[in-house]
């Protein structure tokens, strides 16, 4: 089973990732934690170059660098995983670049999922689990864990954007969610985390006890 | 004017680029020098883990790399001398990415084809000048200069790949220009440098003296 994770900054994506890995060991489910961009070895190298918010990088190479990765990520590390029998774990996925460069910066939409299509291989998640909450509450939330410095430096690229542009986004998910019903499932992330574990859990089904 | 040189390894282009760069300078002709990959900043960072021979990068990865580096270098770079009135002079581009990746790798022709379209917003060659020779040539003088070990490092990618594959591209590069003969203008690479500087400066037209 290949499970995504998504949100808007500050969602609490980490969070769920964490608990969701924990209950993963403790039933004794074989899974690969990871994330993009930066699962693989490439993505490693591409990391700091997409996330430095100092940088002037063109819109379409941005997207680029996004589908290299992926296109590796998919090639090296989750068909791999997927065709021993493991359950993949993914810190935001295609949904993220649809929703950032498409309903975020305006680049086509329809050409972004056929972009994705071709670096994927056409290998969509089985299960996205969208976290949702007001957009406000969650740059709050990146903020606190950030602080104002953390806005300038390498993991602030896209916190340090404006409000409209992450509503974009938000609406962006959700657009996506109601599109694809039987693979989204909108979670509240206002809930306490264990509340949140408890509705991820319950989306994902069918878990070993 | 946007001239670009392509042709398959140990055709001379590099050669050539010098003699015309030495000959545009000569007549006063303002112009901008580059390559592909990494002809701007981006492209830097990337020419190490496009040129790395010990690299696994998937295929697609790989593509979307170079469309990343030609997104930013036409946005950094080519644009920007052409709007001041610049010549710009382009070692390999886009034709490359089709015929290496294309009738190379056996990559789709047509989406590379739309792909460059996309990365470059559109921007071809006003002239390009595809240096021609037999493959074998090519690739025995590449062999000289770089000598043998220097086909198992950086600049070595694809000179280590069989004979076959650097057919198909030759005859990629060919069916291109036959393609779109008035921009195309093929150069016989075996004749003397200087005989070739004659026939690029005659493809060219209309420099000052």
């Amino acid at each position: 089973m290949f499970i995504t994770v998504e949100g808007v900054e500050g969602a609490g994506k980490s969070t769920l990732m964490n608990l969701l890995a924990r209950e993963f060991e403790r039933r004794g489910v074989p899974f690969v934690r990871t994330r993009e961009p930066g699962g693989c070895g490439l993505g490693a190298n591409l990391r700091p170059l997409l996330l430095d918010v100092s940088s002037s990088l063109d819109g379409r190479a941005e997207l680029f660098l996004f589908l290299a990765d992926r296109a590796q990520h998919v090639a090296d590390t989750i068909r791999p995983a997927l065709e021993r029998g493991a359950w993949v774990l993914c810190d935001r996925y295609a949904d993220s670049t649809v929703a950032y460069q498409g309903y975020g910066r305006g680049m086509d939409v329809e050409v972004l999922q056929s972009l994705n299509d071709y670096a994927t291989g056409g290998l969509w998640p089985d299960r996205t689990l969208l976290l949702d909450l007001p957009v406000k509450t969650g740059l709050e939330r990146a903020l606190a864990r950030n602080g104002r410095e953390g806005l300038s430096k390498s993991e602030g690229r896209f916190e340090a954007e404006e409000l409209a542009f992450h509503q974009r986004i938000r609406k962006g998910f959700l657009e996506r969610a109601a599109r694809w019903p039987e693979r989204f499932r909108v979670l509240d992330a206002l809930r306490s985390p264990e509340d949140l574990l408890a509705d991820a859990l319950k989306a994902l089904g069918s878990l070993p006890d």
